[in-house]
């Protein structure tokens, strides 16, 4: 790395002295040491530490917790996953092989509302962080690092961390700097309330204050984001984004929303990506986003003129569309503010701007409980994530799926879901190919005809009305025939499939 | 009554010609209408109109829909549901009368999170009011409503409602006004910061402002609330109370808390009015309280000095409390703030303040989900009421219950909770007369020793730990036997008792 380079990028003369190497900077970090990382849906993870711990990982036992925003790129999970390095991991991941580990139990996993990772660490509940390693474009002369292309906890990892160890990234986009909004919540019991009152809002600075004598080493990296692996639309997602659709027009209808519709959330996935996808032939304009990551279909809206501001913690982009925008960026910076996790997340806000919430579920019941993470109730897919951050507090907590998985040998749509990430109580209406269903003020007994009837695949539903009837007979708020309530998930471990008919 | 007492109570001139009876003003009820009633956990509720409408099923049959704050005293729940005239009910009911109608699927019950109603009502999501049926103290020369012992939902109400009936009860205490705090949050999208920074900040009117045109009668009533059903604290309860103490201690010397703890808020029932109890003796000073209901413990805490403030939106005592509270109201006044459940249990609030929220859980599982509504998932207790509010927003979330229940037959921790009002994302931890476990930053296979070991009842513990070796064999990050998982459940049903040997 050649000095103007280092002095383009490190602007603070004190921090220049601090390059080393990502092999140097790894061995610093002991067996027991809790680590945060910066990084959030594949985007703006740190690539070279990481992957120099891993390489230690050949000649020498040890292991440590990971903290992160969210999901890393770069294989890092798997390989951390495979080198057996990792104690705890938290709040989120999504990678096949730490998933497999997770499950098998060689490592821990700790699947936390994405919003909570920040209180924890303010409020040293969980394993105070030696540690913080944080992806950025570059140090300003006020020692204030700029981060990449997402912000995830690195704030509060800086904050609180002992250490710290920069990775600044020259595949990074020097004209990220200005789009990030640095805000600080404060101890709970201190603070004040939140000056965010519209998607736009700036209320922070634009870069990470740093406490100068914590970092211990700067790392040269010259590496892009993984891209996302989100699928394109296909016909039954665009179906699921018609009848979303369908479903706002009854809203406006209504007069509960304007065509404007209200801030939109999305989360990760193709599904999600698809479903906002569908606005952009809609007659819906003027739109914002206020999420935790955007993708593909954001930058899509915005080119469609449809979208006018999008505030998140990350941009996670497919390898095309990564191309295209970071070739044209002039033309988003100033449509995008990109805050921490804690704040794009935040319960105060996303009440208070009354979100409209789409996320994904792997099954829902018949009363509408949603499982968004444990296949078969056991095995861990990828965590809560911020879905419950959203779903919780949103003005329309919307959950999509499809009908059916496995070509139709799993039914989304159950009697009893065998996980619970959102209770009945939080769910105001899930879509999937076949239709949606308007659970908003309706009892347990109402929701029913309504799922079954607009969600259920046809080839489920007579299933699900015989399940619901022989349970009407036992009666309560919420019927259930107890003894049978998890069978379609164990019909499906013993036969391959959820289907009566099959099977027998 | 006379003129006097009508000039005193009506400060409004224009208001004074509307009073009328009773029997008058449920005779402008229709078949089909929506009402909205003030009332929450037995305190302030409208009492003459309702008992006239009861009256008027002996010879029409009608339904309406009942809205309220929480639950309504003066059996006028148990009233409606033997009346028939109930369609539907929301969000919150306590009584064993409407329950059992609901269980039948003879009326339909709501079980929404406190806080939400407001929103829905404002936002036009579910059925319109046609008429707020609201007790007060009086009615200001300015037209506000001065409410009695609770507030509830009576603001959204009186904003939103087509008309207006005011109940004037000459049984509550003209001292009451001046402690309530009337916010009103607005409309999603277009609200500003909610600016309670403080549990004793008041950042509203003393009473709801009303739109006098929408008044179409008042009527003056004379009956004190019902008394809470609470039962004093017993062994078991000191117990519980004692490990939430040690776990407080150990909170203050991990450097968490102070000895002030943090703003204090505690479900309805005997087991959290027990638990709260529990401070009076111990060596934590300076507390405030920001919950919903204020029991007794509460103003056993103000008496010994170790409460300064309490923000409630209702004040439910026994009838001895009652009567000892209000002949001294004066001495009490100035610590107590009351407001509309939106804001008492607001997420915004609740995560700024940082609250402790202790509620209370019919069972929980072994990796720390909890049912607090659904006896064996089907059969609805009371409702979610605001521990979800508080649980998914509070420093720290707590959930207490007994170990066992029906003299040992039920046991309150299983394998597999049959209904999820609160997930394991959300809890934080669980108490015991056995002791606590402290969920938080554990995964869900470090949990499980901890539930079962520091909460289950030892006659459960050996069965809790054989399920969840025989689920390790399967493995997965929250292991399962799914066709064992309710045969706890199955098993009380069936035999009487979840415990095995006596089973077999």
């Amino acid at each position: 790395m050649d000095n103007k380079k280092i002095d383009e990028r490190i602007k603070h003369p004190q921090l220049r002295k601090s390059v080393t190497s990502a092999r140097d900077a790894a061995s610093w970090i002991k067996d027991g040491m809790t680590l945060g990382l910066s990084g959030f849906t594949r985007a703006g993870d740190v690539k070279a530490v990481p992957m120099a711990l891993v390489e230690r990982a050949g000649t020498e036992k040890f292991k440590v917790n990971v903290y992160t925003g969210a999901s890393l790129g770069s294989d890092i999970d798997k390989l951390f996953a495979e080198a057996g390095i990792i104690h705890k991991r938290l709040p989120f991941q999504a990678d096949r092989t730490m998933r497999k580990k997770m499950n098998e139990g060689e490592l821990l996993f700790v699947d936390q509302h994405l919003s909570h990772t920040a209180e924890f660490v303010r409020g040293d509940v969980i394993e105070p962080i030696d540690y913080a390693i944080l992806e950025a474009v570059s140090i300003t002369e006020d020692g204030m690092l700029i981060p990449t292309t997402s912000i995830g906890n690195s704030s509060i990892f800086a904050e609180k961390a002992e250490s710290i160890i920069i990775e600044i990234n020259m595949a990074q986009s020097p004209l990220l700097e200005g789009i990030h909004d640095i805000y600080c919540a404060g101890k709970q019991g201190e603070r004040s309330p939140i000056p965010l009152i519209k998607t736009d809002d700036r209320i922070g600075t634009k870069g990470i204050p740093i406490d100068l004598n914590k970092v211990k080493g700067i790392v040269f990296t010259n590496q892009s984001d993984s891209p996302s692996t989100i699928v394109s639309p296909d016909e039954e997602t665009k179906q699921m984004a018609n009848h979303l659709l369908a479903f706002f027009r009854s809203e406006i209808e209504a007069g509960r929303l304007t065509e404007q519709l209200a801030p939109l959330q999305s989360g990760i996935g193709s599904i999600a990506n698809a479903v906002l996808h569908g606005l952009i032939e809609s007659e819906f304009e003027d739109l914002e986003v206020y999420s935790e990551v955007l993708q593909d279909a954001v930058f899509d809206l915005i080119d469609a003129g449809k979208v006018n501001v999008a505030s998140c913690c990350s941009i996670t982009l497919s390898e095309e569309k990564m191309k295209q925008i970071f070739q044209s960026f002039e033309k988003y910076r100033d449509k995008l503010i990109m805050r921490p996790q804690e704040i794009s997340n935040h319960p105060e806000i996303i009440r208070r701007l009354g979100l409209i919430s789409i996320n994904t579920a792997l099954e829902f019941d018949i009363y509408g409980n949603v499982n968004s993470t444990h296949v078969s109730g056991t095995k861990m897919m990828n965590g809560i994530g911020g879905s419950g951050d959203f779903a919780r507090n949103a003005r329309l907590a919307v959950f999509v799926t499809k009908s059916t998985a496995k070509n139709g040998d799993i039914s989304s749509i159950v009697p009893f879901a065998s996980h619970v990430d959102h209770t009945e109580h939080d769910v105001d209406v899930v879509v999937t190919e076949q239709g949606y269903a308007d659970l908003r003020g309706l009892a347990p007994r109402e929701r029913v005809p309504m799922i079954i009837e607009n969600c259920a695949h046809p080839m489920y539903r007579e299933q699900l009305w015989d399940y619901y009837s022989q349970a009407l007979e036992r009666g309560g708020q919420t019927p259930h025939i107890l003894e049978k309530a998890l069978s379609w998930h164990t019909n499906f471990a013993t036969y391959g499939t959820m289907l009566e008919k099959v099977k027998s």
